[in-house]
């Protein structure tokens, strides 16, 4: 990290640099010093995309323009999410898209290989959970994850729950899915010994507050080793499973 | 119910009444009339227990003069909840009072036999709920219930769950009293076929909110056939638990 | 329910069954020795109806095959909930559907004959109320349950609530919807002396907060023998009370 | 109320006031001049007291030293709220205080004849409520009113509040005062024809919020005629009442 | 209101009635004899209108069908308040109807002369709070009171509102309609010496949080002698108004 | 601020560093380079204060500790806000303390003379919200600022907040410190033309909800030129009134 | 300001006004006396735009009106908030509109001269957030300030944050513009030496509740010298952010 | 796993048990059969503590009695936590209890060397939040993990946040705890490369609303990479990393 600050001194010390082109140099190039880029390179290497557009409050336009311009700069893959069916249609015209209407994410370039450690597995309590959780698996599939789908675990139907108990078991890291009362992320965080990912999602009506009451039971889970993120972002969920889930790969590396 | 209408006007066209007389006797009891008094003879009857007195802001004077008043009325047994240690050591000193500090309830008089139809299983989710879940067997039993206690069902150990399966398949109506995220209640009412009484409890902390968390939780139960009371309402539960409980005894009557 | 590990302890005692196949037989159906099956049973048989399906965010394509696949299971009668009327009309060019729009329910195959204990008491505090009303309605009536309606008892006309005091009194359990402040819950709940359900509603504006002023009140209802289930769950509220109404059926069993 | 302008301007132009001194008049007693006081004035004629304390974050020394200026100022009748039993003890030492401590109100000097039209009535759904309606009574009966208590009325037990109903009926103003789900408010101005102030309590536990589930009930009432004041303000409850109950007496004047 | 009890007493004894008869007489309007019927007949006397039908959540042709019941029972004036202009446009079609689209308000029939004591001041803290504040005024002028308008009397422009400073001052009572802070109502409430009613509009935007805001503030008013309706309830704060206009009359008779 | 990287560049060049010497100068203090050292650089400069300790959650050791760490680093004057009696007196045995209770404020050293461009105006609406008004009074004082207080200028009140209008206009930023429905701070901002920070403060009951009221009231504010500080926060507030209050000075230099 | 009452009593002395006319005069424009008149004039003198029309909850028609009422009073230059494309464009028919559709901002007559001390930087976290900013960089503009747009400064990228460290250096005011959690006023705010105004925006979803997590973030910042206001309100935060950065040109005046 | 069925079916076939013996077998430890027990030997394996203690709720004596029992189950070292100083000493009188005050964290046993794949990362925004932080510290250590505590990262004071910047960049998983506004999360997450767990704490006052503006601040966090726990919930954070820090070490065997 260190070593463009001591290339710089040196080229100054050889003449190669005046002192005003190594102040420049030292002051328009200072973050890369800090180890800032080091994040962006890690995560490129690492994670098998470059970068994701986050679709909601952009044109159509304004996503073409940016994924030009990541093309431009080399970068052939990239995930869109929250994209609607009709900015979807507009993007398409312009350039080879790959979408999926029920988890609202657009694809372009190809997904990569799994690089990861195990198996991430993506449970919901119902069948209305499944938006999220497609957002989610196609993230971590476009993060190079091997992706479990179980989209119908239910709580008040626990054999359901318990028919799954092999997936459960054999995951690496789990993501649960869940409106309403969302308990379907304690029942999976007591059975389950590997890191569980809650997502609560706004399905459900009345006192379910858009997902709050989902959110509130997930956060006071009384099962360790679960932790939350936003209601129905399954984007997020993804992504903080995808880091759990190349753990290994970089310990190992 | 409408026998003393008639009465009273039988005894008027028969001139044992004057018309002041009737019309003073519709006036003075008018809600005899209507069937309000109906209500608390048919609780008396059932239920065996007579009154119950809610002991929260109320002083252990206050307490004693109305177990008094009950006592002249000729009501011996009497139930007191939200009764606290002191006002309960206050109330020992002039009644003969049975008194259980975890539930913070006192007993004047004799427990009833029970006499409804079934069991009430009253389950919670960990010890800590176990004040709340007293508060409800103690009332239920003297309502004239049989009470099994199961107060460690958890859901973060499923199995310690499923080691009560036999209680909750035998049960005629189940209480289920849970704090934090509440789960309990759908993982139960899933199981059950009997009506389910939930009970949230200002166990937890943080995102909890005194019981709000669990509150929602319940409402939003993704089981049928559950019903919701007030934070920490013990009291509530069993009462509702034992109108149930004595349904069928009230049909085949 | 242990019947089937016998039967397959005792066939591989005789030699009817391999050790393999024991043990296999032993884990692919683990939960039926579980009692779980057991409620499905119970259910079948008690409450008339086989399965309901909640239409809301599921597509009218979705919803004909699972009805098809129930009566290809040979389950002919069927409960639709919040089945919007675009969705019932796609519907019904498939099967043959009774459609309710104000309680946005469908109902496929025949109702049954009541096999409950006694009489629902429907009450609400206004018209406004009735969809949420006759959601219950319907629910209950499909489940076996003789229904009465009261749909317009008030608070502020209290002459109104107490013209129905008759029905109130001859109830076997009552469900009270009610928006806006909800009083209505703890008026019948002081009157009456069987069960009640209470469902806050939606209608109000304002301070009403979609239901919440209604919610909070039922839950701090003064008068016992009141639970409550989620904001506009008629359904809920119907599932439940039909579950207390046949407690006696089941107990006289 | 223009005469003090008219009396500068007068003695400006006879020379009795220097322009000078006419400026500096206008301009140190301007609000005079637009009416302000009229408001004490009338306050101070009509209503029988002449000031309120609110002794909450006062100590005991500063409300002694605005008593003493109230009093030097001519003014010997003061109420005082919200006044501990210590600071009560503190100030009584001093001045000669008549204490309640259930309402928690201190009254200085004597209590001023009835003046209002009719008689406020004030209704409390149970025991519970009677600080907040007590507070409520000696304010009105400072302010020159004459006050009916019924204080449990009830709403679970429907034959109080009709027990009352001659009262209701007589009533010129009514303040009902209840906690928990805070229907009496509903009811009563169900049955009411006059102008009922509703004021929630903070009484009950878990979901009743502190009294914002009876805030909230008494704001979505669907009973019309009735206002509401914050939680746990009986004075504020009593203050309107008073100005209500004065009506006749300013109309007639 | 007891003379019916006793003529049917007497009826009974002269033999003009069967026992049959007087019992069922006596059964079938018990309410009659509780005085529940003497709030309809004075609200009819003394406020000028008979019914008003709250027009949300019905159909044009409820309306329609309401309107014509009343007609057939003798009243010929109705006043439909949350009336939409389509609503309204087929109810016109039928009825003779008189409707402003800013208010939702349709009249039916003549407006009454003015028969209350003084006049009712409606002020609105800015001109997006009109159409709560023309609610209230065209409910308090069928209502039978005459209204002086003040719409925008702002706060932050503190010279415009005391430029009403006259109206403010002879208003016998006064409805201050504000959203956004809501202070209006303690700026007047602190001013005047005539109750005030507020209601806090949706008017505002982000943590107005739909009329929060403004409600609390009103219910927090510093102001003696304010009392709060629901958010955006200009009807209720009319109704309130009238009451309270309309006490010397009923005093004063 | 970039003369640093240069000087250690030349002195490399000049060979007065060791490549390794400037590599570590460069790195240990990166952050000089950046410019984050230029805000506390000019703080100390201008504000006339060096530090600010936020006593809440730290013990009197620990106060003392970091006070003895400033006065070794030569900034002898520092103020310690929410800073308990009992702390306060820990403090004194071992530093020279100037203590206010009311504003939980203890100072060490000497107040700054004023160095700011005019006057801070503190207005509170009751004498409940001096603690909180002191807080920024003692703060702002520290800060170099001039500080004029009004603290009962009440809204209920009119006459009491006019008779403080010159202060409001002679004020450079004033500071409005209001509970309940802090209305104040619409009420001054449409009376000044200066910058006003608003304070909600926790001063009330019931609906207020600790000062929720009051900040929502702020927030909403219709009058231009309000922004909002944390409830209770005087300090917050003071700080940013004296950086505008020092603009003049700053832009001036 | 006093001139008026001297020229008033002047005229009344020398016999030009009548005892009648003086009197009138003094109380028909009382509040010019006071002073108010004052605030508008030097808002008019400082600030360069005279007027501002919030065009939310108006009709295109009335703005038109209150614009030509404007332009008559002498006023060419308006600025005009919350206007849609579409009243924009009926607008746009009659006067000459200069029209944001990002910003629904709409100018009639020039911009000012930017006369303020200095530049105020306008910050956002992303993209989404620039309707907000554009809203507040218009209004800055058209109250005669400069403006400095940073539309992508980030947290999560915290290179961008820095890149634009020489703008939060060189600013008078910052106007930080966030949504979702908000913490770029934080990061700003400790960067920043001078005042930051911090507008919470309503982007985001789920637990961000249409701003309220940025309001709060913002509300607690741990930065000093942070205050706050509406969320999404742009025009205010930069109507506060003009009167601060004209706070040197007063002064120095 | 499935050992103990094939063995009981085995012994059954071999005539060493009866038909009976073996259906009992089956049934009374039939969750063995499902892999339920799998999860604690796992647990017991991985993680170097058997088991923990929540304290909070139960008594010295309680705590006394489940260690006892768990040292008689050969599980000698136990983690206890939310345990307060009056029960630590009641429990060190019998057990050999080593107790962090701060952590409110009692250990009985020996902290268990690390052998979680690299470091866990325990980063505070102030040092208030030390308490929460040093539970997860503690926690962590117990559970065989490294941890690198860095306890004043500030965001105000960025300088100090960067000064971390090598512990950011070598950490395997970061917890971060803040209270006030919560930015470090998202700060830290901007930076980081690796997992981030979120602890929102309570520290702060007004509107944090006991870490709820924290809490919020976490779960819209614009970087990813980043979950949320509890509030205050520092155990659980560990647990939660622990998992995560021991992913490496599962995936490598």
């Amino acid at each position: 990290m260190s070593h463009e600050i001591r290339d710089i001194l040196q080229q100054l010390r050889a003449g190669e640099l005046s002192l005003d082109e190594a102040e420049r140099a030292l002051k328009t190039k200072p973050f890369d010093d800090l180890g800032f880029a080091k994040v962006d390179l890690h995560r490129k290497t690492r994670q098998g995309v470059s970068e994701v557009i986050y679709g909601e409050g952009k044109t159509a336009e304004q996503i073409v323009r940016i994924v030009e311009a990541m093309q431009q700069a080399g970068q052939p893959d990239v995930l869109i999410t929250r994209l609607s069916r009709e900015k979807a249609q507009l993007v398409s015209a312009v350039c080879d898209l790959e979408y999926s209407e029920m988890a609202r994410i657009g694809i372009i370039g190809k997904r990569p290989e799994p690089d990861g450690c195990g198996r991430i597995l993506i449970a919901t309590a119902g069948t209305s959970d499944m938006p999220v959780a497609e957002e989610a698996a196609l993230t971590a599939e476009m993060l190079g994850n091997q992706v479990v789908r179980a989209y119908d675990m239910g709580v008040a139907g626990l054999h359901r729950t318990l028919a799954h108990m092999d997936d459960v078991m054999d995951a690496n890291v789990i993501i649960t899915v869940a409106g309403m009362e969302g308990a379907l992320a304690s029942l999976i965080g007591g059975l389950a010994d590997c890191p569980v990912i809650a997502v609560p999602t706004s399905v459900g009506y009345g006192a379910s507050f858009g997902g709050v009451a989902a959110l509130l039971a997930m956060l006071n889970s009384c099962a360790s080793g679960v932790a939350v993120v936003n209601i129905d972002n399954g984007f997020g969920a993804a992504f903080m499973a995808s880091r759990i889930n190349h753990m290994g790969v970089k310990n190992a590396s």
